[in-house]
């Protein structure tokens, strides 16, 4: 049995609230962190140390938990760089570009297919991302959309269904059948490979009805589910979310004080130190407002409603193709006044609590021992210090990357 | 004599306007690079390249000239996260925290401003920098200037004297005196090691006569003016600069008309495809909007009224501290309306020009092999996928980094 010792710490964020400086972060100064069998085995003063097999010196960096990337779509064919300069240039993002992944996605190969979902998996690796959510939605027929969610289980154990991403072309005068279809054979045929059920639940794309029904459907197989709501406009994605019980409702752009007070009414007391959270997270994509020159999701509004947020990074084709967690940390309290604490939180146990896992996003024993050493002395520095990659070394299943 | 040929080229930016697509970028594709001697000696179809010793596969990524970022501060010791944390939950920006950062290198050892120098210096180079001005500035004395200079130099070429960042505490009620200070003994001693001088011109720091006065001394010890302009305010700053013939005004974001006016009345036709520039540059450093979130400056109005305009970091620990340029480009793009061509050249043949170097931003037999691969096949996606650290691989000099 082989173990690993990550010293030479300069702030260890832990996640674990009360156990340090810094609240919700729980911050220890002078820690160390032993590593066995890929889980956190202790946590205490560099000074009390276990001996180890091996050492991983943090060099005065900050270490964190390894970033929860808890929404994206890492599945597709050809990218769009053409589109996103012509929107830069002007033309408004209607959504409408998805057809064109749609229709590179069926014609690739699944070698082609699993060298793209690797390729961006690693990015994101490199980039401090130890969890990476991967959602299906480019296939739209009852073939593609299994084997993207085969693809995706390769690399990620947190898959998730979307057949109901956009009407195919081939289904726009018959939305009623295109439901059927994904609520039928689609939802059996990726049931096997999914964690999740989503539904983009947005004017143009699946109606209230529609997306319930979809939903229901894949809570039926003993999928999870999550919503794609509220983007583009004020709408019915995030109340369908709570009603349901979702995990997680993302986007959330343009809430009616209904959406806070549905999402706030899911708020439990928790026995952790933290002294609660909502069983339905707001996870906040602000890659896409980047990238599609949209005006912010309100995240303070949701923060003192005591309504608990994930940071995502949706990296996508169309909308935002950023894997980078840190950049969303940086517009997170540029654009969307969240503190740098409450940034570095959302982006690691925000993830976590989006994806209903307590084993990642957090570093105490019996965590996965998945952990990021920046090349920097603090969590700051990462919204302190944009654009700049600070991620010196990843360790995931506490194997150093 | 050895060689090195770069092939397998996605597209080949050269920003030689009129040799390819792409307007001022001019594009090639199909394209390959023969590098001898540190310098591009050969740009061809791939299909002709001659014979090499060495092979730099570009993998179908695109190649670009290296970022030139013109406008830096790397020599200061600390750093202001703390103050950073503290703005972003709604302290304005004042540039009054200069004097934390001037203690504190003060207080350094040369060893430790080497350290800080170098460490910054190879960060940048590794997204993509290969030419990087380096201001003083945080020493605001005799012998803290020169070596804050000395120490630049080692690094880098382009080196400015910025005595004239701020006037410090011990001058506060004497700024006449300080004045007399940074044009006599100050000037002298860092002039060597200096290619410019260079003022904060800003109501709170330097006024349109002292900072005639010090750029004046300075154009008198050989060294060519650059001036920090209308960052905060409206301001005498810009028009000062055209008045003294100015390399480049950066910042740029308080302009009236009379300040456009003044920029393009610079505008002179030259023999180049591009058809002119002016000799005085309009740099702009989103960066610093960003890191104090403040209004971005309108690159547009400078653009359509034929202003040249270059990008750069602001690399600070106050109110920038990015050295990343590609997120500078992502910024330009989302925030200046630049298209993601004209981010691009800014950020390149720009800022070469706002240094009014001709063998750098630019790939052409004779220009030095300063040159980055992207993992991307064009230079769209440095905006496109903003945060993503794409530079797949470095040539400084010729020399593979
Ligand atoms: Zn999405
Ligand atoms: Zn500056």
């Amino acid at each position: 049995m082989s173990s690993l010792l990550v010293d030479n710490i300069g702030e260890l964020v832990t996640n674990v609230a009360g156990t340090g400086e810094g609240g919700p972060l729980g911050i220890r100064r002078r820690a160390a962190v032993l590593v066995e069998q890929g889980e956190v085995a202790w946590i205490g003063p560099a000074a009390d140390a276990p001996a180890a097999d091996r050492r991983v010196d943090a060099g005065g960096g900050a270490v964190l938990p390894g970033f929860v990337d808890s929404h994206a779509h890492l599945v597709f064919a050809g990218d769009r760089a053409t589109e996103f300069a012509a929107r830069m240039a002007g033309q408004p993002y209607t959504g409408g570009g998805i057809r064109t992944t749609v229709g590179a996605t069926r014609a690739a190969s699944d070698g082609e297919l699993r060298t793209t979902v690797r390729r961006l998996h690693a990015e994101a690796l490199r980039q401090g991302t130890t969890t990476i959510e991967i959602k299906s939605g480019y296939g739209l027929t009852v073939a593609d959309e299994a084997r993207s969610l085969r693809i995706a289980a390769e690399v990620s154990e947190e898959t998730t269904f979307l057949g109901a991403h956009v009407v195919p072309a081939e289904y726009a005068d018959r939305p009623d059948e295109y439901v059927g279809l994904v609520c039928g054979p689609m939802l059996t045929a990726a049931a096997p490979y999914a964690r999740w059920v989503d539904v983009f639940c947005e004017r143009g794309a699946f109606d209230a009805d529609h997306a319930r029904a979809i939903l229901a459907c894949g809570q039926a197989l003993g999928l999870g589910v999550r919503v794609h709501a509220n983007q583009l406009g004020p709408g019915p994605g995030v109340r369908l979310g709570v009603e349901l019980g979702a995990a997680s409702v993302d986007h959330c752009t343009h809430l009616t004080d209904a959406d806070i007070d549905a999402l706030a009414s899911t708020r439990f007391d928790c026995m952790c130190p933290d002294g609660g959270h909502t069983t339905t997270v707001a996870t906040l994509l602000p890659g896409a407002e980047f990238s599609t020159r949209s005006p912010y999701p309100d995240a303070r509004r949701l923060l003192d409603a005591g309504v608990t947020v994930a940071l995502a990074t949706d990296c996508n084709p169309g909308s935002s193709y950023t894997s980078s967690m840190p950049f969303c940390i940086a517009l997170a309290v540029r654009e969307m006044r969240m503190t740098p604490a409450e940034a570095v939180w959302a982006a690691t146990a925000g993830g976590a609590q989006a994806l209903r896992r307590d084993d990642i996003g957090v570093l105490r024993p019996g965590a996965r021992a998945d952990l990021i050493v920046l090349d920097a002395p603090s969590h700051l520095h990462l919204a302190y210090r944009p654009g700049v990659p600070l991620i010196r070394q990843v360790l995931h299943n506490g194997v150093p990357q």
